[in-house]
């Protein structure tokens, strides 16, 4: 077949597929922001059926035809279809290397597991998740077999959601984490400065802190008709393709700067999303490249922009106009404070800026011990609860609020923890960069948040899925990971907030 | 093949055909309630690929096979397939019968027409629109010649609506309209009666509207854990499942009576679908059966129902609450002749009760004289006018207000007005069969509605697409469509209401 008509099957396949996908996407989007309760059997069949169809686009004839013939003379591909062939082989070697009827035993089993983890985090009772766990955590473990490693099984799930990432460059990365913010952590625990956050914990009404968080969206540049913004449970970003990137919030009448931080944090994914060049919309590269890599731009919204002096500058006065009542007596200084008050806390979701990454830390070791069988599964509560202890001076009173608070691990999702520390710290290392082009303070204090924009479009976002994390770090900082940015903008911070010397 | 397993092959073949037609509804609600108007061209051609893949299903090897074998074993089927054969068939009749690359073409001049339609009623230009509506029509005319006809075109279009339906029967019941209520109109007209309905007209507060529309659902018993309300542009229903049935209804602030119509006008559409039978959910006969007997289901909530004193009686009293500083001097009375406020107008979607079938009536006669071939299409304006004036007493100032105002025929849509008057008509005959069963004044005043929708749910409702319109009619009503029953509805209510003598 000539190289022109395997380009176009490979077109037409990658178009069914991204239609299937999209479909499905905005049956999960219609699921969490209103879909009815009855009708969640039938959704889920559908959604069972139409992921089997792009399941058999992947491993179609034709596909993997296209795959050979496309990767035999690469050299002659764009960058676009270079890297939708890299996507798509990446997907098609996953699913075709896992025998098919291990595959479905484990989506059961998986399905099996997220439920019963829900029943043993209400009931604090790892007992009854252990053994699914397990049967989970086999799985990944063979099917990391089948799928080939070097020294490490970790590496492999690590790879899945970040490319390139290994257990090397993490444990480096988490050492000088342990060996900075540890000790940091303990000396603001033991700070005698007061921080005045009450203020944050009175009622205030949901229907206006919506409206402040549609304000919050159009300071940091949302495109509102290229998106969507609601409410649903858990906060998250849905993106179809860059002209229709959906977010939602969470709003609680006590926790005002929870949905403040979870809005821009989410705002700060969609921009990514939003700003893709459009000539990637709509093929498989049109998102974005790795979950460190999204994370890194919600993080620099939400906590390098978001608790930013010059930022609450910007933001602080539309809030106390619309909250006079409540606000009248709270200085921005206060407002600042209380945005970036730090506190060691049992629960990663609720964690502060500072002590989020030593969350992270210790599942980080933990899943590099499970992969490495240097842990049975039955002592991972008393090891959580051990490295808690080292790591932020706290021991959770029960396993609800220890090894069972998070979802991920329910359904073997390995390798996924890390990418949120990785996040902060590429975060911290594209703003260090940034602040090379761009006053910041005045920028942030100017509200031409538009500046910031397209500087991370040009840099970052553009590029969609066609560069490797790795590439845009070195292009845009001319180093590879590097955790020193990102430890000396906490210390710096929280220093100087928590008067500490 | 064995019969088993040629049933687990449709079974499966439809079960994906399902899948593709629920993602296509799921994005059509979504585009209709705030998807990003950006995302527009994306969504579109994910639209045009899942379509592709629906009518690759409907026209694969394997289909065909099942059809053909299904059907010389159709005595060995249970009631279900036997009803999804039928259904599956039309459709690939349809299909297959017309060639490809023509289809392509009318689809393409279809949607040209349609965007040319609108510039054409904008711009109040019937000349604009001519040839495309000349195309369109032709390629429809074609159509009907590939798929067979007995004696009329038009029959194999009405049918394709309203199976069974044809120019015979048609003929008859707007024969008995027009000798009857054209008369009464015009006698409405003349009458001195006057209703007091400038209430109407005042500003209502948008956000209590919708208030009042889902307390009008919950009294109608609309199921919101097995569907959703939303508002959009033009109210409409939308059924992925007997456990998830969506309405719009639109809010203007001067139009009170308009939201309230709508909104229980589609809540009847959602309770025929949430009432089908669930042992059909998911399956393609598992949705109304056709146009004119959804349409009778909306209507009998909207007018027999909605529009009946002693309805009103019931739902008033919560708005005379909503609104006290509006309504307090209306009387029950006042507010009972306002939602039955009969004059000929010149908009369809704008017309009474009474006068709406004349509508119907002048767009039936136009369809039938064009698949006759009895009319050049640039004769419609004048021909509509006419019979504007002969029917209704008014005449259309401009063709926006005339031939030009509604969608259907721009991508050649004929056979489907029709089913707006059965359905009035059905609905009439329907509540004639209820009222032996239901002492309906005091179910209605006692707001026992619960026992209306049950009583509708066991004749027509649980049946969806298992029984044809006629069968439904016959075992209901002991007849076939009779319009009498509607005719004596319409005399008996609006001569009491204006005091004719």
């Amino acid at each position: 077949m000539s190289i022109e008509k395997t380009l176009e099957n490979f077109n037409e396949l990658l178009a069914k597929y991204q239609s299937l996908h999209y479909a499905c996407s905005t049956i999960h989007w219609d699921s969490a922001t209103g879909a009815p309760r009855k009708g969640a059997q039938e959704r889920a069949k559908t959604l069972g059926i139409l992921s089997g169809e792009i399941h058999s686009i992947l491993n179609s004839d034709e596909m993997v035809e296209c795959i050979k013939e496309l990767s035999a003379n690469k050299d002659e591909l764009d960058d676009i279809t270079k890297s939708s062939l890299r996507l798509i082989k990446k997907e098609y070697d996953y699913t075709s290397k896992i025998p098919k009827d291990e595959y479905a035993k484990y989506c059961e089993a998986a399905s099996i597991s997220s439920r019963v983890w829900e029943e043993a985090k209400e009931q604090s009772n790892f007992e009854l998740f252990r053994p699914h766990l397990e049967k989970v955590i086999n799985f990944q473990k063979k099917f990391v077999e089948y799928r080939g490693f070097d020294k490490y099984k970790y590496n492999v799930l690590l790879d899945d959601f970040e490319p390139g990432m290994t257990i090397e460059i993490l444990d480096e990365f988490f050492d000088t984490l342990r060996k900075r913010i540890v000790p940091l952590v303990k000396k603001i625990t033991s700070s005698k400065k007061k921080i005045n956050s009450a203020f944050a914990k009175e009622k205030f009404d949901i229907d206006k802190q919506k409206e402040y968080s549609e304000y919050l969206l159009h300071v940091i540049g949302f495109d509102f008709d290229a998106g969507m913004f609601r409410e649903s449970m858990h906060p998250f970003t849905l993106n179809l393709n860059p002209y229709d990137v959906r977010i939602t919030s969470h709003f609680y009448e006590d926790m005002l700067l929870s949905s403040v931080y979870s809005t821009i944090h989410e705002g700060g994914h969609a921009l990514y999303e939003q700003d893709i060049d459009k000539k990637l919309s709509g093929t498989i590269a049109g998102t974005g490249v790795s979950m460190g890599i999204h994370e890194s731009q919600s993080r620099t919204y939400e906590n390098n922009l978001g608790r930013d002096y010059h930022f609450c500058k910007l933001i602080f006065p539309k809030l106390k106009e619309m909250f006079p009542e409540k606000l009248s007596d709270v200085s921005l200084q206060d407002f600042y404070e209380a945005v970036n008050e730090s506190q060691p806390s049992l629960i990663r979701t609720e964690a502060d800026e500072l002590t989020y990454s030593l969350h992270i830390m210790v599942r980080y070791e933990i899943e590099k011990m499970i992969m490495n069988d240097e842990v049975e599964i039955k002592d991972l509560p008393q090891i959580w609860n051990e490295k808690m202890q080292e790591y932020l001076g706290l021991t959770p009173a029960n396993d609800a609020e220890g090894v069972l608070q998070d979802v991920h691990w329910s359904d073997g999702s390995l390798g996924y923890f890390p990418s949120y520390a990785l996040g902060s710290a590429y975060a911290a290392q594209f703003i260090h960069a940034m602040k090379k082009d761009l006053d910041l303070d005045s920028v942030l204090e100017n509200g031409e948040m538009n500046k910031i924009q397209e500087w991370l479009t040009d840099k970052i976002h553009k590029y969609g899925s066609t560069k490797l994390p790795n590439d845009i770090l070195k292009d845009v900082t001319g180093e590879g990971l590097n955790p020193n940015y990102y430890i000396e903008y906490l210390e710096d911070k929280y220093s100087k907030i928590y008067e500490l010397n």
